[in-house]
């Protein structure tokens, strides 16, 4: 976890954090980091070991949670997106609407990424997400009762006239191929986002909030 | 405009272009350009002129709209935006819900840079953007009769119960700070959208999607 914004997250997420690594012309902490290690090491060690190109001369190492526990409300399904910003900010947008979890297919972007973990500002931290097989995750919450909602530009509905009015599964396809066709297969309705001017579709990290905004009960 | 998809949707969006440039070893396009002058380029000389990491090959040289006419309807004010990404995915929003047009302050992010128009994905040919004084412009706004929402983080109302009746103005701020002070004190209505996690605040170009399709007559 890299930068000052985000070791501060690490911290206070009580992350199993192993070690903090302070590069020798940072500045201190401008918090109380307890009692973790600090390693402090050359400039140019620190250069080699950040992935930014002007690094705040701080990061967190810390350990991966093995099996987060997916919790029982809404849940999104990411099916092979590409792009690390793409990715963080959906994570971003699920943490802070309140979605349970989020199950990614094998294909898609790594999340420990650090253009993904940058793009989420620390939102990884507080919401479960497990790479899985996308079918037998969708088997799981149909079982559980879970409407499976997927997006498709040859939709049945526009989003709003199909909202769930139960616990729900929102599968999101591929930012260039959308959701592969076995995976659409499985999809309880296919919803669509109306498009007034002359635009294709929409980015899908603006559609996963437009549609997971919309369907958050307001009252 | 670079790239096969922009060479097209500049082609179609019939703006006045100067010139296609090809690389020589690029494949012809796969559409008609009609009588479009074609200038082909060494492999070198293109990639000099690429900001891509692998460029496609072509690109083409348009002119910009001195004065585009904005239309009457809702528009979208931009104060100092910085991330291309989220500056090209916000027009290609607009574009798609249907704003009649977007004003950008002096120091919001160039939107002729290249990864802007990239994240457009060609929106920028249908939709009216002028730089301008912001303060000038929603001086100019009140007089239509259009009422000025921003976003805040200690906002008056939900955006969902605050929702316009009339024609509006939307002001979004830059990313870290936020809407500046002199142009907050003009807004008519702060509004915020509830975040229910942990997360302090959303991607701009998400929240910006999520207050403009909430805000869409859905009927």
């Amino acid at each position: 976890m890299e930068g000052i914004h985000l070791v501060e997250e690490a911290l206070a997420a009580d992350l199993h954090v192993e070690m903090l690594v302070k590069s020798e012309d940072a500045p201190w902490l401008p918090f109380d980091i307890g009692a973790q290690r600090v390693v402090e090491v050359k400039a140019s060690i620190f250069e080699a070991l950040s992935d930014t190109e002007s690094p705040q001369g701080w990061l967190a190492v810390c350990l991966m949670s093995q099996q987060p526990k997916m919790g029982s409300g809404n849940v999104l399904l990411i099916d092979g997106i590409r792009d690390p910003g793409n990715m963080g900010t959906i994570i971003r947008t699920a943490e802070a609407v309140g979605m349970s979890g989020i199950y990614v297919s094998p294909d898609t972007v790594d999340v420990y990424n650090g253009k993904v973990i940058r793009a989420t500002q620390g939102a990884l931290f507080h919401i479960p997400i497990v790479a899985y097989d996308l079918e037998d995750a969708i088997r799981s919450l149909i079982e559980e009762g879970k409407v499976i909602y997927g997006t498709s530009m040859h939709a049945e509905a526009s989003y709003m006239k199909a909202a769930p009015r139960e616990s729900y599964a929102l599968l999101l396809g591929n930012e260039a191929e959308g959701i592969s066709p076995p995976l659409l297969r499985m999809v309880d309705k296919t919803v669509s986002i109306p498009i007034v001017g002359n635009a294709e579709s929409l980015n899908v990290a603006v559609a996963a909030g437009v549609l997971m905004y919309g369907w958050l009960n307001h009252d």
